[in-house]
C-alpha cells in the first residue's frame, strides 16, 4: 500500500506511477489458442469432446451426447440450491431486469424540409453466447448480469457455455441460467468453447456475439474470433476508488476496500480523502478486518501491492485524479456527493453515499456489474441493453429530395475521384 | 459474377459459398507494426519523424516542427478548394450534424419503491484521434463522418492524423477538418501515427479512442493498441445488396452496383430480384455502364470476382438471405419497400425506394457512412454519437433501502465465497 499526499513535491510522479503500474501479467497463450480454434473448426464436436476430456479432466464417459446440459439436469440443480440463495438470486434477477428495461433505445424516423426521411431502427442480435468460468470463479451473479440484458433486448437465442472441471458444476450457475432465460447450456469451456460459439459445431450452432469473463485462454480466443463474431470488452482485474471525507466511518470504508481486494491479488483498492484522521483510521481498520477475513491472503496481497491512500487538500483537487484513474467502481462518501459525482467524466459506475457499498451493485442494485476495468472507462461503458442490440440506419429520398441533394453528392463523388458514385445519382436526374 | 436461383437444387450450397468467400487477403504485418509501435513509445517525436521521412518519402527538411499542420496551412487549403466542392462539403457537414444531433442519448435516474435510486449519465470522451488515409483514399467525406459526430457528442479535443506521402495533401481533407471542428491536425500516418495517438509523444498528446479507416498496417496497429485506447470497428471492403422487382430501372440498378464495385477490387455488389427480365437487363446494363466508367478496371474485377445476381420466387424468400449476408448497404427498390425493410434484422443501412441511391448516403443524406462490413452487421452498428460517449451507471441507497436489499446481497456474496462482499454490507446493518 502506498501513501500519497497531493501537497508533497513528488506527488505528480508518484501518482503517474500508480496509473501505469501493470497489475496483470498477460500469459502468452496465443499460439496454443490458435491451434485449439483450428482444431475445433476442423474437428467439430469430436475435437470439442477431446479438448474437454483433457483440459477438464473428464473421462471417456464424456461424449458428444453429454455436451449439452439437459433441462432435467438444470431442474435438478435448481432443487439442489439453498433456498435462501435461490430467493436472493430471484430478487437480483428481477431487479436487473427492471433496471435494464429502462435502457430500451427508441427508433427514430423524421422527414426534413427537403423531403428526406432519415432515422434508424434498433434490432436485437439474433444470438448470443455467454461464457461462464468454471471452478471457484463460477459466479451465478455474472450469469444474471450477462443473460438478463440479452433477454430484455429480445435476443431469441441465448447460449451459455460453462466448463465443469472434474465434472463439478455450481448448481446456482445453472439456476441463474434458468432464471435469466438462457436457452441452451453446454458443459465446455476455454478456447475450445469460444471456438465452438464462433464457428459452430454439429451440436452447438454458431452465435453472433460472445460475452462474459474468462481466463487468459478465453480472452485470447475472444480476441482471435473478433470479426467472425462480436465480443464484449476484455475484463481485467477489478478496482474500487473511494472518495471519503472525515465524516466517513473508517470500518465501513475498510470493508469496501477489502471487498474489492478479496477478488484477486491483482485487484486494486484506493482511498482518496481530505482527512488525515480518516486516512490513518482506515489503515488501522483494514488491518483489523483482514485478521478475520476468509480470503485474507488474497486481499492482503492486493492491498499491499496495489492499494493506495491519497491525501488531497480538497475534493476539487481529486476530480482530475479520478478522471485519470477512470475507475471501474467509484464510491463517493462525502458531503454533496451528488454534486461531486456530476464533475466526474471517467468512471464505470458511481456509488453514492455511505449506505451504498459497492457490493450492493455487484448483486441486487439493478445496474450491471460488468464494467470497464484498467482505465478503459475513459472510452467505454458497462454492459447494457445496447450491447445486445444494433442500429440500422434508414434513408429515403423522394424524387424532389433527390433533385435537391443530388448535385452536392455528384460534386463530392467527382471530387473524390468516384465517378461511378456521381453517375448513380446523375442517371436518376437525367444529368 | 455468379448467377444463383433459389429454385434450383444446388442453391443452398451456392449461397453458402457466397457467404464464406474471402474477399480480403490480410497481409501479415503484425511484427513490423509491433516494432513500429515500440519505436514510437521509446523514441517519441524523433521516431515519428524518422518513420514519416522514410515511409512517406519526405526529405530531411521534415522535422518535429512540421508534424503539426498549422491553422494558416489549413486556411490556405480552404482557399485552394474548388468552390463547388467546398459548398457541397459544407452542406454535407450541416446535414450530418443535424442527423447526429438526434442521436443524443438521455440521462436517467429513478427511485424505486424500496428507495433505491439508480440510473446512468452519458459523458463525451475526453479526446478522440481520427485516422485519415493519405493518397487516393483520402476522402474528405470520411473526415466529416468521423469528426462531426465527435463534435456533436461534445468531445473537447478532436485530433486528426493524415499522412502526406511525397508532401502532397488533399486540400479538401484539410477543409473538411476545419468544417467539422477538428482541433489539431498532424501530417503523420501508418502504424506510427496510431502509436503516437495511443501513447503520446511530446508533440502529440495521447487520445482516449482512435477511429477511422486505414490500410493493413493501420488496422494491425489499432488491434494492438486496443485496451490502451478504444478503437472503432476494423473496416473491410465495401458491399451493397440490392433488392429490386421487375419495375426497377435496370440502368439505375447497374449504376448502383458499379458505384460500389468501383471502390475496390474486393468490393461486393449483389442483386436479389424476383424478375428474370430485370436480372438479364441489369447484366447487360452493367456491361454498357462499365464501358465508359473511369475506374472500370477496378469495378470490373470486383463485379467479375464477387458480384452476384440471385433470382428468388418472392421477397419473403429473400429476407433470410439478407439476414445471412448482413450487408453494409441494403437498397430496397420494390413495391412495399418499407414493409419489407421492417422484416430485415441484419443490415448496416437501408436505402428505400428508387430515388435513394446509396451514394446519397455516402455524402449528404445525413446518416453516417461508416458502417459494419463483412457480415458484422449481425452484431454491430454504424458509427454514431454513442461511439464518442460513454455511460456511467449511478446507484444510491439510503439506510432503509440498504436494509431492504442488504440481506439478499449478503446471501449472494456468501454463496459465491466472497465473505468480504457480504461483510461490507453487513457492517452497515449491524448484522
Amino acid at each position: 500500500m502506498v501513501r500519497l499526499d497531493s501537497s508533497t513535491p513528488g506527488f505528480a510522479q508518484d501518482f503517474a506511477r500508480l496509473l501505469t503500474v501493470k497489475r496483470e501479467i498477460s500469459e502468452d497463450v496465443d499460439e496454443t489458442v490458435r491451434d485449439i480454434i483450428a482444431g475445433v473448426i476442423a474437428g467439430g464436436d469430436a475435437a470439442l469432446v477431446d479438448y474437454t476430456r483433457r483440459f477438464d479432466r473428464l473421462g471417456a464417459e464424456f461424449s458428444q451426447a453429454r455436451l449439452r446440459v439437459t433441462e432435467d439436469e438444470i431442474s435438478a440443480a435448481l432443487d439442489a440450491c439453498p433456498p435462501e440463495a435461490l430467493a436472493a438470486l430471484t430478487l437480483a434477477s428481477e431487479r436487473i431486469e427492471a433496471f435494464h428495461r429502462q435502457q430500451r433505445p427508441e427508433d427514430h424516423l423524421a422527414t426534413d424540409s427537403l423531403g428526406v426521411t432519415a432515422g434508424w431502427r434498433w434490432t436485437a442480435l439474433e444470438s448470443v453466447g455467454l461464457y461462464v468460468p468454471g471452478g471457484t470463479a463460477s459466479y451465478p451473479s455474472s450469469v444474471l448480469m450477462n443473460a438478463v440484458p440479452a433477454r430484455v433486448a429480445g435476443v431469441p437465442r441465448i447460449v451459455m457455455v460453462v466448463p465443469t472441471p472434474d465434472d463439478v458444476v455450481n448448481p446456482l450457475v445453472l439456476a441463474a441460467a434458468r432464471l435469466s432465460g438462457v436457452h441452451e447450456v453446454y458443459r465446455v469451456g476455454g478456447a475450445q468453447a469460444v471456438a465452438a460459439l464462433a464457428y459452430g459445431t454439429p451440436t452447438i450452432a454458431p452465435v453472433a456475439k460472445i460475452v462474459g469473463p474468462g481466463n487468459a485462454w478465453v480472452a485470447a480466443a475472444k480476441r482471435r474470433v473478433f470479426g467472425q463474431v462480436g465480443i464484449d470488452m476484455i475484463a481485467g482485474p477489478s478496482e474500487v476508488l473511494i472518495l471519503a471525507d472525515g465524516h466517513a466511518n473508517p470500518d465501513w470504508i475498510a470493508a469496501d476496500l477489502l471487498a474489492q481486494a478479496e477478488h484477486d491479488t491483482a485487484a486494486q483498492s484506493i482511498l482518496i480523502t481530505d482527512s488525515a484522521d480518516l486516512a490513518q483510521a482506515v489503515e488501522g481498520a483494514v488491518e483489523r478486518a483482514l485478521a478475520s477475513l476468509p480470503r485474507a491472503e488474497i486481499a492482503r496481497a492486493s492491498w499491499q501491492d496495489y492499494g493506495a491512500i491519497i491525501r488531497v487538500r480538497d475534493f476539487d483537487e481529486a476530480i482530475p485524479l479520478v478522471d485519470r484513474l477512470a475507475p471501474e467502481h467509484l464510491e463517493i462518501e462525502t458531503a454533496e456527493a451528488e454534486a461531486l459525482a456530476l464533475k466526474v467524466r471517467n468512471a464505470g459506475a458511481i456509488f453514492l453515499g455511505a449506505h451504498t457499498p459497492e457490493a450492493i451493485g455487484d448483486y441486487v442494485g439493478g445496474p450491471n456489474h460488468v464494467l470497464p476495468t484498467a482505465r478503459s472507462a475513459r472510452f467505454s461503458s458497462g454492459l447494457g441493453l445496447l450491447d445486445f442490440m444494433k442500429r440500422t440506419s434508414i434513408l429515403r429520398c423522394d424524387a424532389e429530395a433527390l433533385r435537391a441533394l443530388g448535385p452536392a453528392a455528384i460534386a463530392l463523388g467527382r471530387s473524390e475521384g468516384l465517378e461511378g458514385h456521381a453517375r448513380s445519382v446523375a442517371i436518376r436526374l437525367n444529368l
